[in-house]
């Protein structure tokens, strides 16, 4: 037994390098998918965050809540309209999404960090307008481009010890609340904060060389090699909105980018606090 | 035209002594009925919070939600249950109330004040645990009582500036949510910060002596003589609940309490900057 | 009476651009003529420079006081001397105006600051040599030009919650103090202290186009229109100092600079809370 | 020559246990007489407090300034009327005290220390209305009985670096200036900034057992000793007040006061530097 | 690999609750033994020392150095004198102690913490007198008892981010220094700090029932039990002043005295980051 | 008795300008030589720094300490081994220059100036990794040659209100330790700390035109005049050292740099605050 926590004193021991990397940095993580879903995976993620914040990390945490949305729309029936594939959002759409995500997903995660002893605020693009849109395209309704991220609020909220949960709706003009990707708010977040690092929680490996073989994940990208692995096709799919957020995020001044997997438990704390990433990093 | 803004600018300057009077504290304001709904008494109060918050008074805004929680249980099919003429909170009643109230309501008045260039910031119970509660009557579900109010962030908030906003639902244990009622919780947090003054803003004229004669207004209720009051039958009805969370408040420190018309434009400011009260003070 | 109340209110709320606008700012003013002769008009400037205070716009007042300053003269039988028709200042009239101006007038305001519970403190050129100054013309005798304005005593006045009254005799070397043009003084101040505001109160209406005409006022007057304006001799005589004054104050980085007219109760308001200015503005 | 400095310098190094004796605490020095009217010794002074201010020791300057009233009441043809072989002041006098105090002999000061680099701020009992008092004898017209002290503008002056230099003339109701006794503010200032020292300036040696027998200095005097010292007429006539201010200074809390002779250069630096006193110690 | 990982990461997430336990939070360290002369074992309590204080845990370290004094005692050829068989401590050998562990111990502990990344200040008792003594027994020549500890220089040290690295030689009066306990001093430090832990580093297992059996061990140990268990003969020998230093710590409010085994690597970190103690606990 | 303290008054007054001068300045003083070996002359240096440090001057204290490294190495029997005439410092002494600098000499003058009421620090280059160094002459063993000094260390002890003392050992990489001469650490030091003057405490009267000549003494030499008296044989011997440190010192920015002679007592304040310097001053 005691040898047990011998081996567990020095893999604790282990992490020195790693949280003498990180501390007093900031480090945005975009929060989704199975990891927000699965329960377990959930309390692992607020532990871990918890953890990062008291090692003197400063966390922020982005958050999505598709399914939510999903859910909440179906129960009041609302029909989704389509405009060339893409879905419109009226007015009707943004209530619910804003409704859900700032009211329900974002108050949610700050009690369940609280459940970990971590003092939290659930914040959204509306409080002190830290996230101004506008229309990115009359088709599509309510959906909003960021023109603006500040940070000050977010600054203050860290400087007094919470960590800050942030609901990615953005305020727009005359009170109009627009839609905003989750994944590019957090990416531009983190270029406004000098972040140390950006992590993408999702629900794949990373990106891989042949998509079916998960033995073929590339460790690290350059943000050069881009372009050709576009190319090439082994960034395709979904994977390319995500991968040009980190790419932003890096030619913003963001030190690194990290897609990783959010279905192993703690694997934010393998990428930021071990020898070896949990997916693949954009540089 | 120039004998206007004399006369402007001579009542600017009746209003000194009201602002030297709340100068550096705390005012908790009760927001909700009409001046709620109504969209252009909606502005004033805002503008009012902002001139008030400028003039170095510290507004904590403490809102309700009844009429879009109704509205959005009635879209999503919600028959409510009662038991014993009380209606039955139930979590799917409890999880539309929260949603409704702190992403809804509450972030869309963040953003009308910044609308009047005010810099505020929208919390509610679950926030840092601001406001903790247990069930009140197994009977009613998931109405809480208020055990706990933790005014640490609301104070954090203040210091950096900013307009705290606050939806009144409450924390639990292991992640129930309770909801509370906000006169009540506007009541607690008003006690905890040394408020100087709490105002609930309902629609009515105040206290009257005889409930269908406006002109029959009590200015001044002693709390001591609100038994008497009662059993006279001039404190009745509505009136009870709201006068008896007046009471709780000086109880427990708050300087006065003002039950004030909502209905009648900055009615705010005429309470707190000018030599009339706006309906009936509890001292 | 109610009615009147929400007329106050409105009032009220219609001041909060304008008080958003200086909020925190400087604002220079230069008190003199006969809004400080007259008691009424002189209670009426102390109240609102308080209200300003306490709406968080920095308040210096700058004041003269020559009426004050002949009366002491005529009273110790001092008999002016001239020459080229301008008064020479001797050593026995420097220690008359250095005793009436920052023993008497000075402290006098602060007195009267406190009775309208502003927190007051005053100073002088010679305090920490805030102002120094150099003759100007042997002739004149000990009449100074400003050499250097240190305003780090006003700041640190500022800073700890007072309102600085300043009395503009100047330091000169080896204990010499000057007499120096409390228009200037306040001008070279506004501009030191970064101000919005430089506000010159006077006895007049402000810049008129017929100077027989109340209403031919101009209400603006850009620096580069000075000099025409002085061709055309519509600024000419008395007013060709006080707009020199103005136009150095801009010059040197005051956004805007405004002679008003202190013989309407509350100006000071009028110019800077409400939609119209009470004067002339160079800008 | 370098013996000179080797004295010198042992001279200095034996100052050492009264610097720190006296470091980061606050000394009241009352200043007049002699040492206020003859320059080489006013000069002696002044570099003398900017000395002990550079050593860590919170000065106080509390000034008089008889000479320099009497001169101004002379020149204006004021006749003094007496009431009892006592003083009236009537509001023509108390103008003029006030014109001199607090606009030429202070401010003069402030210029003074200036010129030993010394940074200084000059005040009365009307700013911020630090002294505050009432009428002391009708028969005496406008002589004050101090009613308060309020020491915070001291405070802060002292904690921004200044020096503070203190006009006695003392704020009463409506606007009413009283003259107070130099002495008796310097007392009372000294025992609310719970002062280490009151020292005042006088023109004699201290207390003598024989007034006409230098020789007889009495080095210490223990509160409770002074009725016995007044039985026996050694305190008499002048001294009687002196001593009472410096009993009422110590009865407030002040560690010690000392009853100095301004006569002798740098007397401060003696009483507090050195071995000796530099007359009478009141403890 | 990845599986390892997940390994490593789940024991870092069960770190939390130990870490939220200490932030923030003072413990103090005795060094000694084994884990002192071991280069290993030095490096890992280094490591671990810096990984604590970077999250959040005020660590301030106690050292000692038998062997160093006794090779250099050796080196200069000093022969120990005896009486009654405790060892005499006269002034050349307390200089040989002050300057090993001062001057060579302490500061090579300071530059291996420096090795990683630890930010390490070498003090002893004579720094600011930090801590004093006077001679516990004529009969043991230079040896202290201590009278003072002062820990303003600690904490002055650890509010500027440093690790204070304590040599324990004591300041007596006229520049005596005396040689005293560590664990002692380490108790005393630890009491003053309000500290949360106390932990010695030995040689042995921990208090043992059997102390040829290191499988009974005893894991807690309250106060009131400690008079039985001497008396039982289980706390013998040099258990005893180990035992009664922990004590002593906790009746002065230190919340627990740990006595671990240093000579397992990390053990530190097993007593304050895991769910076992690595020794015995004084409670 | 007067007339002395007269005198001792009036030498106090006039150290005024010089303290101004330094106030709130950087001085480091490399301490050496005589001053360091007999008692008196070293109570004399402790007590001037401590005054220095109370009038506002921000003392930093850099010592050698041949003499009791010499009789260390005598004691343990060491043979000095020397390479072309200079002495090799093997891993053996250099332990025991770290031992007897940072253990004995600079903690006893810890000790020693709170015997003075000064409060004091004991550092060496390892504290921190102050000062680093690598190889300077493999020949030499460890001899080490400055690579770095970081004074954040120095600056964070000044601004908590001690002196530090400082031993000159650096830290090379490994844990290698190096001995570095004083003077050239104190010049570094004295560069870094933009220092108003470096101080050389030596056993000479300073540079002399006729090095047997002591009235012949230069008091004043210009960085540019050195190459000049280098080959003049002016400066030459052990001069030449001291000089080159002064001159590199001056180069890399301290105001001035003053070799002094450490044998009169009080020479410290002879040269900082009489108006005569106590040596060679270079600039």
């Amino acid at each position: 037994m005691e040898l047990e926590n011998e081996k567990r004193a020095s893999i604790l021991s282990d992490a020195l390098p790693y949280i003498q990397q990180y501390s007093n940095k900031v480090v945005v993580v975009k929060y989704g998918g199975n990891a927000m879903t699965n329960d377990k995976l959930k309390q692992a993620v607020m532990s871990d965050l918890v953890l990062l914040s008291l090692c003197g990390i400063k966390i922020v945490l982005v958050h999505g809540g598709g399914p939510e949305i999903n859910a909440m729309l179906k129960k009041v029936g609302k029909e989704s309209k389509f405009v060339n594939g893409l879905r419109y959002t009226d007015e009707e759409t943004i209530n619910i999404v804003q409704m859900v995500l700032c009211g329900k997903v974002n108050k949610d995660l700050v009690d369940l960090l609280y459940s970990h002893k971590g003092r939290a605020v659930g914040l959204c693009g509306l409080d002190d307008h830290m996230i101004e849109a506008e229309q990115l395209d009359p088709d599509l309704g309510l959906v909003g481009e960021i023109t603006q991220v500040n940070v000050s609020l977010i600054n203050d909220v860290l400087e007094k010890g919470y960590i800050p949960v942030i609901s990615t709706v953005a305020a727009g003009k005359d009170g109009t609340v627009y839609n905003i990707n989750a994944d590019t708010a957090a990416a531009r977040i983190a270029a406004e904060m000098k972040s140390e690092n950006l992590i993408l929680m999702t629900d794949i490996k990373g990106l891989l060389e042949d998509k079916d073989d998960d033995s073929t994940l590339i460790h690290t990208v350059g943000v050069s090699e881009v372009p050709y692995l576009k190319k090439q096709g082994i960034i395709s799919g979904g994977m390319i909105p995500k991968i040009d957020c980190c790419v932003e995020a890096v030619r913003r001044g963001v030190k690194k980018a990290n897609i990783i997997d959010g279905r192993i438990p703690h694997s934010i704390l393998i990428e930021l606090l071990t020898n070896e990433g949990a997916g693949t990093m954009i540089i």
